[in-house]
């Protein structure tokens, strides 16, 4: 599913390496699901009455329902829902959280593409309790009577997980998918395994991944799957994906997975 | 300059107040200005290909010139870049960091609006220059024969600085205001303010915004002429603006000012 890019690289470049290992990993529109389920802004994109025949980006909070729908609460008042109400089309870019992330290239990111339009009735009510449910302080804005409730029923859905890793996701695979059980934990077992376990994860970069010359290793990813790595050698970065023996789906089950991990690197290694 | 909202707030609503200081205040072009000056990622709206008629929002790296207009390193391969080439109408939404606040309807940002062309000869080179300053790792990826720099050219601007602050910035205007000279450390002031000087914040809160009922105050923003807080009250959440007695543009010069206002400020409350 993944369409490698092809960047015409001058020799003097240094490697960005796409990942080594053939590990399992997630689908892209899994990824896209996920992404979903961890927003909480996005940028909305519509098109402007003024200047006329320009795309218009803003800033949005955003929910998402149990079919990885986008939900937002926007205002009468702001220029992307005068848009809306001339023109339905719209989109609404996802990223990652940067978490620290150097370069901000290789956080994952979606775009989905799609009418958005308002919701009403028995739609709008059930919009109202996820999205504060996601949102609690928007309580104090939810009954101005300015504010209503929107969706963007996603057509097309471009995914792209940083270097290398891109590609349009169906809207039914997209709707279909799953998002990660791990995503909600992720950030909290990343920063836990860089900063607590710095040498367990270089062993797994060294050992596991076989980059034998890594000098420095970030965790940068977890999932149900595995978990992915930012590996530094003295020939430039590269990047890892390692596997659990078998999918995870909560931080204790990750927790005895990357124990079992770091007896399997030591061993190697001695 | 500035357009109040005029939301239909329900009676039950705690009240989300404007600046209660008629303080001197940063222009809503100088504002534009800063949050250029600090951007290092954005959205970039570009008209799609497919599907057609739909607005595109993808990530961006960024950097501006001396007139605040954004150049971006686009790859051939990627979807925007395919997409201006058949349009150029683009925009670009410039979001402050998050950086811990709450509320991210809270934060400062902005909409360039205009057409986004490659550039060619000594303008590309120049904005070779300013780009690598400001993103040193994309010299990874800088010769890659699929990048090229693009300049978007800002025909029309909307600023939207939080709750009831918001308002089109003319093109003119922006090109001719000056970026805040304490853009670079506001972040770290306000760290170092909200952690280690929190009575002091408080204090200002209570004896300059005379806002007596507080009971907590995160200082929010701080540019040349003075900053502001989020105030918390038994009635609920209100915001303040104080001014310095007069403009500052370093650090050390700030340091002193808030100083010489802790000293008022507990003079004026004994």
């Amino acid at each position: 599913m993944s369409t490698p890019t092809d960047h015409g690289r001058p020799g003097s470049a240094p490697e960005v390496a796409p990942p080594v290992q053939n590990a399992p990993s997630p689908s892209h529109a899994e990824r896209c699901r996920t992404l979903a389920q961890r927003a909480r802004t996005a940028t909305l994109c519509t098109l402007a009455r003024d200047p006329a025949g320009y795309p218009y980006g803003s800033l949005v909070t955003v929910a998402v329902d149990a079919h990885g729908r986008p939900l937002l609460l926007l205002s009468a008042l702001a220029e992307h829902t005068g848009n809306l109400k001339v023109r339905v089309e719209a989109s609404l870019l996802v990223a990652e959280p940067a978490e620290g992330r150097a370069d901000p290239l290789a956080l994952g990111r979606m775009t989905l593409i799609g009418p958005c339009r308002p919701l009403e009735g028995a739609e709008a009510a059930a919009a109202r309790t996820t999205f504060l449910a996601t949102h609690p302080r928007a309580s104090y804005y939810v009954d101005f009577t300015d504010f209503s409730f929107y969706r963007l029923d996603p057509v097309s859905i471009r995914y792209v997980g940083g270097f290398g890793r891109m590609s349009w996701v169906e809207a039914d695979e997209y709707a279909a998918a799953e998002p990660d059980p791990l995503a909600a934990d992720a950030a909290r077992i990343l920063e836990h395994m860089n900063t607590d376990h710095a040498d367990a994860v270089l062993a797994y970069a060294k050992a596991l991944a076989e980059i034998k010359d890594a000098t420095g290793a970030t965790m940068t990813s977890v999932d149900r799957y595995g978990f992915e790595l930012d590996v530094i050698t003295p020939a430039g970065p590269k990047v890892a994906r390692l596997p659990f023996d078998a999918p995870v789906s909560t931080s204790d089950e990750v927790r005895k997975a990357m124990v079992a991990l770091v007896r399997e690197a030591r061993g190697r290694s001695t």
